[in-house]
């Protein structure tokens, strides 16, 4: 087994990944900023649904990367410590961003508690007071989508992007919809799947068509 | 939209979410713990493919489960961290268990980089020294892979545990094959389908064996 292995220099291994997704996914009418995120969300889970539940926003991979390429800087702001990890910090450094993720602070949990509602919740009222450009990326909790809604509805948060990948089974299909229904831009995982690990390719696949430009 | 969505307390989600998991999914001849791992990773990918791609060696989950349980503690190593973000802290700290992941450091970089290697090489290296029973829960880096079997078949490390569930399209499938086919207890997401959300997952579903019970 592993003499049939093939020695591939770790540099080279990405794009050789690149080169198989791109041979063996459909045919769509994507922008190439678009096509790199899709083929990012594919390489990251192996998973070939990519190709057909992402949802852009008009314009909005162009959006996001005049943004990330302004040099003011932006934060992404996660709902998860595991999107955060995914984050890549050196293309972050070099864009001066910042990572922030508000889940495992001790307040907001002692507050979601009290008032019985999800942590996500509480974070989203947390991340509405930073100032600057922020990037909404949340591959967890349809909660937090539903309150971003809810304060944007409001008019007590605008983000500037939302990248909407949460996973799962409950409410997760809905919220996700009510993004794309919304007028800020965005990119969504529709349906079922996505996750902390999407959120994150997403947020990289962004930055490196400015920092591998 | 918002309107038709159910009002579910955030203690709920989970089990409602496993309630659908298992109303969709085949049925397999998994024991109750081979099960209880099976649809935590469905839960994290929302990808029923966990269904059918997961290998269990010989009592693999119950020798995981005794091993977490014995209270002398035990170090999950894990190839990304995001992986090591999504093991469950609270957990882990009740089972006097920890977490490390050498891929981020800095003399882990330089020395993959002088010798034309991947840095998830080195880390394995790295963690071959450590005390105590060790889990590998791999869920990135077939080159992590691939090293702890050539280390194995040289007896210079011997593995309490492997999770294997790399992702992607160069020398994956491969790597994971030569795990299932060793002698270490093992758990492997089999195929291309995997990432370090799967490695987590997998862990905190043996954790939560001892946790939860």
């Amino acid at each position: 087994m592993i003499e049939t292995m093939q020695w591939v220099r770790p540099e080279e291994i990405e794009a050789r990944s690149m080169a198989i997704i791109e041979s063996e996914m459909p045919k769509g009418n994507w922008t190439p900023g678009e096509l790199a995120v899709v083929k990012r969300c594919i390489h990251t889970a192996a998973d070939f649904d990519y190709a057909e539940n992402l949802y852009f926003s008009d314009g909005a991979v162009e959006l996001a990367v005049n943004l990330m390429k302004s040099g003011n800087g932006f934060t992404i702001v996660t709902d998860t410590n595991m999107a955060l990890a995914g984050v890549n910090k050196a293309a972050l450094k070099q864009l001066n961003g910042t990572v922030r993720c508000f889940m495992a602070d001790p307040d907001v949990a002692a507050e979601a508690k009290e008032r019985g509602v999800t942590r996500a919740i509480v974070s989203m009222e947390r991340a509405a007071k930073l100032d600057g450009p922020v990037i909404f990326a949340i591959g967890n909790a349809p909660t937090a989508l539903i309150r971003l809604y809810e304060m944007m509805q409001k008019g007590e948060i605008h983000p500037d992007f939302i990248i909407g990948t949460p996973v799962g089974f409950v409410n997760v299909v809905e919220s996700k919809e009510l993004i794309c229904q919304s007028d800020v831009p965005c990119i969504v995982a529709r349906g079922r799947k996505g996750g902390s690990n999407i959120a994150a390719a997403v947020c990289n696949a962004l930055m490196y068509q400015v920092t591998r430009a």
